[in-house]
This record gives C-alpha cells, sequence and structure tokens, in this order.
C-alpha cells in the first residue's frame, strides 16, 4: 500500500538520500533543470539499461544508434519544427514574466464562468476559437487580450508587450566560417537522429522490413511552463526506437507495440492498478500521426503520460527524402516492390520513467509502532542490490565482511557500511531500495565449519541465515523471485 | 602487427561497417559532428560501461552523479571559462573562412625560416611574444597581420576583418522571463557538474576523504580547427573522475591515479608499445593545475592525449565558495581539522578512447593468399560477441541455430546470421570484431548423442566442435583468457 498522495515526499527523499539534486543548486538552481546524484545515477542507468536490453538484445531485426544533440539545422525544416514547434507568448512588463497568450485568456474565460458570466465567456470562446482568421494568430491573440483587459496573473498588471511566436528550440551558433553563423538547435526530440539515419543503417546492416532502430540521448525544450519536478523539465532523456514497416501492416504493428510496451512495465515491477493506456482522440493527433496513444501512470500529480506510442505513417521519411534530395524508401525484393516504410514509434521519457519507478516503490510502514519509509524497487535496477555490514568494528568480522564485498561486487551493486548501529543501517538502506543487507556477526564466523552470515531482505525485512558460499546464489535467486507487492 | 599507416582506412571500415558516420549525412553533414551506428553505438556503451564499473563499483569510495548539460552561467563564470575560454580569430572577407589569428602569424614566421628569411622571422616573433603589451591583445595582433601582409592561406586574400575574442563555449537562451535571456551555456567539461554537487554528494553519501566523484556525459566547445575524425569534435562525451584528497597527499595520489588509468588501458587490452605517459612542462600548465600529465596514444596522426591526469589543487572548490557564498570545505573528524580538499582529476574523452581501441584492434592479414580485414577487440567490449550461422537454409539447422540465439542472448550479444556463404559471414564478423561464430551443420545436430556446433576464433582462425551445452561456458573462458597479440 502506497502512502503516496504529494510529490513532495518523492522531492524530498530524492534530495535526502541523493537520488536527485535541483541543478547547480549551490547558485540558487536553474530553472527546470535537474542533477542526479549517486543513488540517482545508478538507478537511472539500471533502468536505461534495461530499456536497451529489452529494446535490442531481445530483437533481432531491432539496432541501436547514436545520433549527435547537434543537427543540420534542415532537419528541422523538414520535420516541421522550425516552423511549427512555437507557443504564443506575451510578457508582462511589470514582472518581467512571461506566460502563454492563449493559456491567459482561457484562463480569463474560466474565471468568468465560475461568475456565471457565460455570456461573456461564449463570446470571447469564439473569437479565441477563430483566432487567426482575422489578422494573425499573434495579432489576434492580443487583440483578445487588450479588448478584454485581462490583467497578469502574479503582479495583477495590465502592461503587456505584443504577442509573439516563440520557438519552443533552444538555438546557438557554430563558428568556424562566418556563413556558418545562421544557427544550429539543440535537438527537440531524439526521433529526427534515427530517420536521417534511416538510409546508413539500412545500407550497413543488411535489415529486412519490419526493423527498428532504437536510441536514447538528451533533448532540449525551451518549456516556459516547466515545472513538477523532473516530470517536465527544459533538458530531459528520451529512449525511443522507430520501427519501420510495410504500408498496411501499421495498425496491426501499432497495436502490437502498445501491448508490448505496457507489459514491459508491469515485468518491470510497476504495479497494474497504476497503469493505463489512452488513445488520443482522433481531432487531437500531431500532424505526422495516424494513431496515437499514452501509456499513462497515476502519478502523485494524477493520471499523466509516460511514454508514447505513435503510427508516424511514412510523414518523416517523405519529408526528408523531399528536403534532401535523397531516396528514402525501401525495395522489398522478395515481392519486388518498392515503397516508403511506415513508421510505429514508441516514446519513453527516462526522467519519467525513474520518477514513476520511485512513486511506485515508495512506502510508509508501520513496524513494531515505529514507521518506516521504504523503497521497494525491483532488485534488478535498485542502485545498491547488497548491503554489507560487519556487526561491529572487530578486524575479524570487517576481514569477512571486506571480502564478500570483493567476491560480490563483480556480480552485484554493494555497498560497505560499518557505522552506526545495524538497525540504522538497515534504515538507511530502506530508504535507498537496497533490497538484501548481509550482516557478518561473531555467531557465522567462530562457528565450527564453514562461514555463515545473515541475509535481510527489504521487503518483508524477514532473515536467513546462509553460507558465505551459498552467497552469490541466494541473492540471485532473491533477485529472479521478486515480485511488487 | 598493425598495417595501420592512416586515418583514413578506419574511418572507411567505420562508415562501412556501421560503426561511425557523419552526422546529418544525407544533407551534406555538420562540420566536427558524428553520429554513431548499430555497431559504433554497442562499442561505446561497452567501454563506457567498462569504465564506470572501474571507477564506481571496484572503488567503494568513488559515487558517480550525472549532472545536466544547463549549469547556471555564474559556474562559467567561477570556472574562468566566460572570461578565459577564447581564441582570437580574424575573418578573411573573402571566403567567410575563419582563422586563429595567432597561428595565422606562427605559419607566417614558419614560411620565413624555411626561406632562410631568419632576421625578419624573429622580429615578428618577439613582437608576437609580448602581444597584449602595447595595445590590447586582439589589436597587437592585427597590427602584426596588417604590418607583414599576411594573407589568407586559402584564398590568398589580404582582406581581413578585425581580430576578435572568440569564446569557445556555445551560449543559447532561456525564456520563461524576459530577464532569463541573459544566456545560458552548454558546458565546455563535465567536471563543473562535479564540483557544483560536490556539497550535495558530501551531504548525503557519507563519504570521508579521500573519495572520488565520477560522470560521464557530453560535453561541447566551438572549435574552430575541429578535425580528425572523431578525434576533436564540437560535440563529444567525456568521462570524469575528481578526487577529493588531503592537502599534502595530492602529489602521492596524483602519481598513483596515473598509473592506474595506464594500466587500465593496458587491461582493456591497448597494446603497451603504443601507449605512453607525457608529463606536461611546469611553463605550459594551465593556470588551476599543479601537475598534469597526457596518457597518449600512438594514433594514426600520431602520438597524442587520449586521457589527462590533473593535479587541480584546491581551484575550483576555492572559486566556488566564492562566488557562490557557500562553505565547500571539509571537516576532517579524526583530526579535528578543517581544509579545503585538493583535486586529483582523470579526463578521458569517450570518442577518442573508442578511436583508439579501434585503431588497436585494426589488423589487414594475409590468409592463405587472400587477405582479411579483422578487429582484434577486446571480446569483453566486442559489439556483436556471437555470431550464430546455420550452415544452410534447413529447418533442422535454423531452429537449433534460433534455439541458440534464445539461449545466449541474456548473457552475451548475439547476432543471427543466415545469409551468404560460411567464409564470407566469417569475413563480415572479422570486420565487425566479432570474436566468437558459432556454425550449425548436420555433422552435428544428425551425430548421435548430444548435438554439437563448431565455434570458430576471430584472432588466430582455429575451429572446436562443442556440445551445445557447453557452448556458453566455451565463450565465457575465451573471453577470460583474451590477450592482445
Amino acid at each position: 500500500m502506497s502512502n503516496l498522495d504529494n510529490l513532495d515526499k518523492i522531492v524530498s527523499l530524492a534530495k535526502a538520500r541523493g537520488f536527485i539534486f535541483q541543478s547547480s543548486e549551490i547558485y540558487g538552481g536553474l530553472s527546470a533543470v535537474y542533477d542526479y546524484g549517486p543513488l540517482g545515477v545508478e538507478l537511472k542507468r539500471n533502468i536505461r539499461n534495461a530499456w536497451w536490453k529489452e529494446m535490442t538484445r531481445r530483437h533481432d531485426n531491432i539496432v541501436g544508434v547514436d545520433a549527435a544533440i547537434f543537427m543540420h539545422p534542415k532537419v528541422w525544416e523538414a520535420s516541421g519544427h522550425v516552423g511549427g514547434f512555437n507557443d504564443p507568448m506575451i510578457d508582462d512588463k511589470q514582472s518581467k514574466k512571461r506566460y502563454r497568450a492563449d493559456m491567459l485568456i482561457e484562463q480569463h474565460i474560466e474565471k468568468l464562468r465560475k461568475d456565471d458570466k457565460h455570456e461573456e465567456a461564449n463570446a470571447i470562446q469564439e473569437k479565441l476559437d477563430t483566432c487567426g482568421s482575422r489578422k494573425s494568430l499573434t495579432e489576434d491573440l492580443h487583440e483578445i487580450i487588450m479588448e478584454n483587459e485581462i490583467r497578469a496573473p502574479e503582479s495583477g498588471a495590465f502592461d503587456w508587450t505584443e504577442v509573439r511566436q516563440f520557438n519552443l528550440m533552444f538555438k546557438t551558433q557554430f563558428g568556424s566560417t562566418s556563413t556558418e553563423e545562421d544557427g544550429v538547435y539543440l535537438r527537440p526530440e531524439t526521433a529526427q537522429g534515427i530517420f536521417v539515419n534511416y538510409k546508413n543503417v539500412m545500407d550497413t546492416s543488411r535489415t529486412t522490413i519490419p526493423f527498428g532502430i532504437a536510441q536514447t540521448g538528451k533533448a532540449f525544450r525551451n518549456e516556459v511552463v516547466a515545472r513538477q519536478f523532473v516530470f517536465r523539465m527544459r533538458e530531459f532523456e528520451q529512449m525511443e526506437m522507430q520501427y519501420f514497416v510495410k504500408p498496411g501492416t501499421d495498425e496491426e504493428e501499432y497495436e502490437k507495440w502498445l501491448e508490448k510496451r505496457l507489459e514491459w512495465h508491469k515485468k518491470m515491477g510497476i504495479r497494474e492498478e497504476n497503469l493505463r493506456t489512452a488513445p488520443h482522440p482522433e481531432d487531437k493527433l500531431a500532424h505526422y500521426a495516424r494513431a496515437a496513444a499514452d501509456i499513462q501512470y497515476k502519478y502523485p500529480i494524477g493520471w499523466q503520460e509516460v511514454e508514447g506510442i505513435h503510427n508516424r505513417t511514412d510523414f518523416d521519411l517523405t519529408q526528408h527524402a523531399e528536403h534532401s534530395g535523397k531516396k528514402l524508401d525501401y525495395y522489398d525484393q522478395k515481392n519486388q516492390e518498392r515503397f516508403v516504410p511506415y513508421v510505429i514509434e514508441t516514446s519513453v521519457g527516462l526522467d519519467r520513467l525513474t520518477l514513476m519507478v520511485l512513486c511506485d516503490a515508495y512506502r510508509e510502514e508501520e513496524v513494531d509502532g515505529d514507521s518506516r519509509t521504504v523503497l521497494k524497487l525491483n532488485p534488478t535496477i535498485a542502485p545498491t542490490q547488497v548491503g554489507i555490514f560487519p556487526l561491529i568494528k572487530k578486524d575479524k568480522l570487517q576481514d569477512l565482511a571486506h571480502k564478500i564485498e570483493e567476491d560480490l561486487r563483480e556480480e552485484f551493486s554493494v555497498l560497505y557500511d560499518e557505522s552506526g548501529s545495524i538497525g540504522k543501517r538497515y534504515r538507511r538502506q530502506d530508504e535507498a531500495g537496497t533490497p538484501f543487507c548481509v550482516t557478518v556477526d561473531f555467531d557465522g564466523v567462530e562457528s565450527e565449519g564453514e562461514d555463515t552470515v545473515t541475509i535481510r531482505y527489504r521487503d518483508d525485512m524477514s532473515q536467513d541465515r546462509v553460507p558465505v558460499s551459498r552467497l552469490a546464489e541466494v541473492i540471485r535467486d532473491g533477485m529472479k523471485d521478486w515480485k511488487p507487492e
């Protein structure tokens, strides 16, 4: 049972235990950017590696690529990001804060409805719905704000700039020649790195359709209303796979991947009742999509997308073929036909996946009248898998504990800790999500015959005495048998 | 024996076999940026994972972090990058090409010396050495170029702009408030992400000095003379470890890490004769360093740095303490003393490390009058570890081959291939660096008793017949016993 009714508990634990820190915290932080600490980096790495193994090793028709963050500027013209990846923004001159103009108007309409001024609200709504049909979109939005004297939410001022289209891509300049100063973007999604390498992969990998290309990497969006911890950030990591299929088989493949990806999250130990799929209604589909669905998780902030499955049709390859002048079709030798493949995309945010894993593992439990906080993480992705403790600081116990550390650390992620009472050391590892703790005591080293140790299980706090020689095997079995409660 | 006398062979193989492609190649490429293809991404991942395991798991006093690429702008003031990370550049107005002003002058001096005009050369050299002492550095450089009528190397024109300081950091704008438009940099090194998290790690990890913080991640430099394939790129990946030590122990720790890191490269299978260390002379040290050395590899372009070991003293922590107003010292409880730790840094470029691995593994060999190209990669980091081939396309052989694929792929990276002659399949895997190939033939499946297969070793092309049940063990042993030739 989870007691997680708000995000603050996760934010506190993440900071206190070294999972996630605010970026550049000693300088007051950087808005909507986060750093991963010692436990967070291991958790994130393990999740990334699990995804990679699932997508590439377990599918003999999926290969990986790692495209650079910098791409040729024409890529973003072809993809539609230069022209269409904009938000209409307006600045409050007094507070210097920036707002999305359409959202300001929507909030105003909502307020009118609360005050039962439905006629006025309807009139503004109609104007909002037809923005762009009178003058330009930005001018029409500006006019509504002016006519209705909509004020800035924070400062209360009515002192606006014009409405400007604000592209969500970060731009920078290359500079080895003065002509290069046109500007280069930081990629707003990793997908395009796959599309522009489609031909290279086809030419070098001897793959036949259907086949997939997987990639993990950073993407950047100049989000204006970035918030909710690592859920929506300006710098984030995506894990995407584009699956190239024959047109006509795309609907079936789309359904298959939606199912497969949902199953993966369950297999990783996320509780079923906290997962659901949500298809996008047809009138809300992106311009490139024929079908799309979210895999959603019940975050403390509500049901939200953790992963998206999209049928992107032949939109991207066709666009890049047009803009680059290169042929990006596929010749099917068996059936002697030529076509531009359709693409089924699976796209998951690693940061919000990590947040989901933390939220789903978080528990507060009563133990003998006391309470403990514990992260019931899947042992295969836990940052520390085995805590190793000498009961007290005596050579005999420390030596055996260090020997065990040495023996286990090629296979498992281990932590040696000799400070504080055993109870405190267990609690610390509960909060870190460490599934197994091994305690070396005098009963074990002074008994006749083989040395034995106590293994303590995180989830039910049960303990077993096992011979040192069997320890790795016992841990391996414990990992294999693990199920979420 | 390596036949690698130029970089072109590696570039060709890297492209043909899907290790490394030019970025955005279908759009004509992006200068000094590269993408990793299916084999390259696996090789790079394996090297990164090997480094991570070596630095963190095998040292119980080293933890990891993963700081964002975006950092607070003050970080780069404190580190000295805003003020000092510049090159003096000048543009040829005719070709639009940009040059480093000091390098232009040096080339001119060199040419004079070749023509035996030593007096003239000496006079210019003296002026160059005292640049910045008459007017500003940029003005003095400009004056030399003007006075000596130094022409643009490519166009031959004498049509220059002024000399300007050109910062090597890429800059972009954040935009949720108009005041945020001051600019944010893409980090030019990952090290600062460690220093600004030093306090957070101290507070959450219960570490005592000496301890280290390791990190891998992208860094960006607006290199004007970027070239030599992935050796010097505008976007590259660093793997850095900062080791915090007590002042006074720094020299010893510096020597220890230099030795340790050199040993690691050898352990990874780089041939000893191609590695050396090169200490920086005292008058060439960076402003923050007390001692520094390169670990160099004998690349096709000559001996070049693959990794750097630096004694950074307390420079960075002191700077950040001053600029942030936070205390960044350390209290040693045992000896009851307070100090700012010194830092020993190990810094390796993942891309040039990958290039080193490729160069060192590359061989052209004569085999029965024919020649083969083979990458003798360490099996633990090879992109594909096991090739699995049915001798011909018959159900019986294909079924067993697929079963073996299924059995092995949780532990090894495997590739199933049934097309072309066995000889051709072996050659393809030689070029991919696959250390083990398994062929399923009728002798093995039709013999009495247990099924057997042929295992073929990449390095000496020897073959063994082994029972299917022992295959994993044989491969495991082959990996353990591998040595570079």
